[in-house]
């Protein structure tokens, strides 16, 4: 396994929402492949950042791969208008969800990668019997939704959710991908990739941090990831 | 009374979301001071154009009146976002709203415009008692949150609608402002700037006509007014 | 106007469950066109008579017309599983609707009959703008959702409100149909068929009065019809 | 009509809570015999000021008459816990209600005053049909739930909205009771009394004015009401 | 153990809803004892198949046992109608429930056989406690409510959820029942028998197989009953 | 070890709700230092023993403890509410939180005691990640929201989940406390505390058995108490 393996999936919240086609053209420049998108309803979580026009119009200027995250308490809805978007990735809640085995389904009928979130709390036993229909399971990493709060910090627990997980993973013999959301910072990489994370949403902790271009932050990200990956294999 | 004091509030919804900077600088370039925007939760409607996240950062660029409409099954929590932002006028529905006194009142004491949004198939008698209360009256001449159906067309009732209600202001000696939303077409504006429209909510049937650029579809908008505006001293 | 217009709709509710088709035969062969079936979600009223799956294999076995009553918080979902059916009129409750023009229209669009069916206390001001685009207006006399209660009876409004109604729709120069429904009995048919109603429902207390074959009760109707179309023209 | 037939209704609200029973007997020695309690759910409104246990306890100690005024999204279930404790007059509100004519028969089966409470901004047109099954109305002078919200005042439209429904229930020749809640002071009473108010419910602002006593403050309530008859004879 | 012990459950919504009484008569002439009604209400799942009073109506025409498998949001009302009516089985969803213990205690109370049903993603640990409490567990092998989409297959880990289940029962020392329901196919059924499953639900891929007459398909579910139970024991 | 660290806390609900101040003299003259309050929503559950504004005068009265036990659908504002009157500990139910994480630190941020509440249905597998944030950990020994039902009694499986979550935290290398409520009558208590029980909600079946004065029934609550320390370190 080596580093082109773990996706760099950055937020779009982090981007210049006034100059969407501007901070996408940066990211692309940087090689970067996949657009991390949080759609909200302001009921599962009190916030709505960014609205189903916008991705529309987004899918209209970029290939790039749109990793979507839905916190919904209607998801059947919004995982549809993503379909009809053309997404490449959908994560829905466990915790909003009735019929988690018919939308994991209907995702991928529709040649999409699918996966359940789970909110910190969340135990993994209710991954039992879906595991095996998740290409994702997206750990929050920090409370869904929250992420404006600056006093939220990431949970205590984050790196031994990762190993836990990795680990059912590997014994049931799987290769599900492992997303981590969440104040997913250039220190708490190498643990979280060692730990077995291997979709990165990368914010402000990361390529968005505000001392540094997006170009030097990448490159930091990159070597992090690197000495993840190294802890890993020992 | 004259044509200057008729609002043309363009909709953010036909903007190019991805270069909105760019958007908002031609519309105030037509000499524009007012922005008209839709908040909806997909749960009121099955729709959720634009995000906070958006509205927010939108804020941050330009110092234009924001016009905004809250279609949502809860009002409180949008109408507290939107006054943190520093909008200023925000209509919100009757029909989703059990303490409507109470936001309306919320919103003033902000000192922002506060209006109620009725739905086409809503009565009048439903302001009875806050007419007095509202800046604005939001009269919906199509169904709310569809505008993206293309099959979806003003309500056959709509220059009545505004008659009626116009009639009713001017009964109770008020000077309420009625703003008008929903295929306020070129053809449709004489019409409802006689009946007592005074703020129109313009989009793909006027100001963002494709046919013509902007500043042509404003001659031709404004030329309208007037005609309304003749029509109704008449 | 004669008796041939005023419908009688026996209420598929008094009908054998277990023995339908031949329930339905008799009532074809009392010349009788239409049936009348209450769709109810046991969440608007706690109460659930009859099934989407039952109305559908109805649909198969005969060419009555359908008029379909929903008593739902979902209407949406229960008028497009009606329309793919194929019924002839659809009724749905103004207290559980947002978007009542809309669903009109939806209905509509589809070559069905559609209207509004208003609880006892709801004010017929609520028909301000929409009555046009009602084929028909659905006036409960009765709780709606409760008529297993026997101990529900008839509001003592009944005849009052069917007046009001009709002499608004004489007013505004409609044909609006007036379709009346809870304890429409023998007795109380003369007065409601005066006031204005050219629908009735039809359930144990008419066309079902378990003293009396089908076809005397039904002879019985016509004559307490022709009655109140002679109260009405006087 | 003279000052008897005026209402004081104290509301429970003021008393002392961890000492209800001596607070009960100071009212008793007053000579009231009305107690109004306001039940409400955290839902309808963000409070819950009383509960159903303390209810149940009040009923066992004193014989006056409990006025109950719900404020809740589930009104059957609390008119139910009501009637089982033995109240006298219960008022549940238009807004959450969708079987509005089978609560208050309901009710009125019971033996129990039966009564809509209608929100400030909720148009007198929605008691067209329900008006004669109403014992009382009660018009909420402010808004619901948020009494203790020192900043929140009586509407500007309380006399006006009072006027208005006195003139409907004379006109319909009905002698349905007026009851009015919210800043009712003793400044205000003599207009609303003037107006039509027959049922005061008083709180902080009369009965209970921390500047004097209880027996002083009625002597002063009373005065106003005797100063409000004195108007409407006019 | 022999295959007298494993239950045939018909569903009912494979039956001749128009002649319900004909198609029991069938059933009940194959000497098939228990009949598997499904009620959902619309809201659980986009499926209504079944009524109230359709059911009301079979139990005074039949003693076979009915087993009732309640998809709902609305558990206690479901089950207190179902407990009217006179059922002898009561399943009803762990997803949509808040007070499990109780719920299965009231069923069990009035002396009928309760249980939880459990959606496919749903896992075994969540019956911890309340196993000894259920006298069947119904596993849902495919997402419930939507069967009449042809395109739904039973989820391929049905019997590795079977087999768990059984293991837990065994390991437990109970003999709580397994009922599964969802695509149970001649096919499936000796792997299903085979891994646990006593109780199963019959449809249009077993006993109302259309090639076939019912005592034909019978003979044949019978067989592959025992060819499981064979497996089972080996 | 010792019968010191085994807090009793009398519940609310079984004192004289007419002369609270007196109960609370009596119990704190008993030396107890902690109150148990009940606060429910009438959705959680059918109940809403006590009023919020009733906690907040108890709160002016006494120094005693408080731990709050919220059973609603609307976990975040009955915490800020009891945060904002000052309680020392808060519980609130997994069954209905989406953000267990935020919620636990909400409270912990304020210096306020956090624990989650589990119904006797729920597994303990769901307190997989946030067992460490929480202080308690509230174990529902019968149905929360039922007491007044005297059918009600402590499930079966009482002492063995205690023992089950008793194991779990000291296998952590934890000290979260274990509190118990639910008929935790004086011949249960043995056991409860030999489980691992150190929080014990104590109502009609203990401390306010009507047939002793509360110093005896505290007397015989201790020893029941010691017993079970004794049978605990054994």
């Amino acid at each position: 396994m080596n580093k082109q393996e773990i996706s760099i999936n950055p937020s779009i919240m982090c981007a210049d929402l006034c100059n969407l086609e501007k901070s996408i053209r940066q990211i692309e420049k940087e090689g970067i492949s996949t657009l991390h998108i949080d759609v909200i309803d302001g009921s599962f979580s009190p916030s709505m950042p960014l609205g189903i026009g916008t991705i529309k119009q987004l899918r209209e200027i970029t290939d790039m791969d749109f990793d979507v995250h839905i916190m919904s308490n209607n998801n059947e809805f919004f995982i549809k208008e993503m379909l009809d978007i053309g997404v490449q990735q959908i994560t829905f809640h466990y915790e909003s969800t009735t019929h988690i085995d018919r939308l994991l389904n209907l995702i991928k009928k529709n040649g999409v990668e699918a996966g359940l979130a789970l909110n910190p709390a969340t135990s993994l036993n209710d991954l039992d019997y879906v595991l095996p229909l998740c290409d994702t399971v997206m750990l929050m990493l920090m409370n869904p939704g929250f992420a404006a709060d600056k006093s939220e910090t990431q949970v205590d627990y984050a790196e031994k959710k990762v190993t836990d997980l990795y680990k059912l993973i590997k014994d049931r013999g799987l290769d599900t991908s492992i997303e981590v959301d969440g104040r997913v910072s250039l220190e708490a990489i190498p643990k979280l990739v060692k730990s077995g994370a291997d979709q990165l949403v990368a914010g402000s902790t990361s390529l968005f941090r505000p001392e540094r271009s997006m170009s030097e932050n990448k490159v930091i990200m990159e070597e992090s990831i690197e000495q993840g990956l190294k802890l890993r294999e020992e």
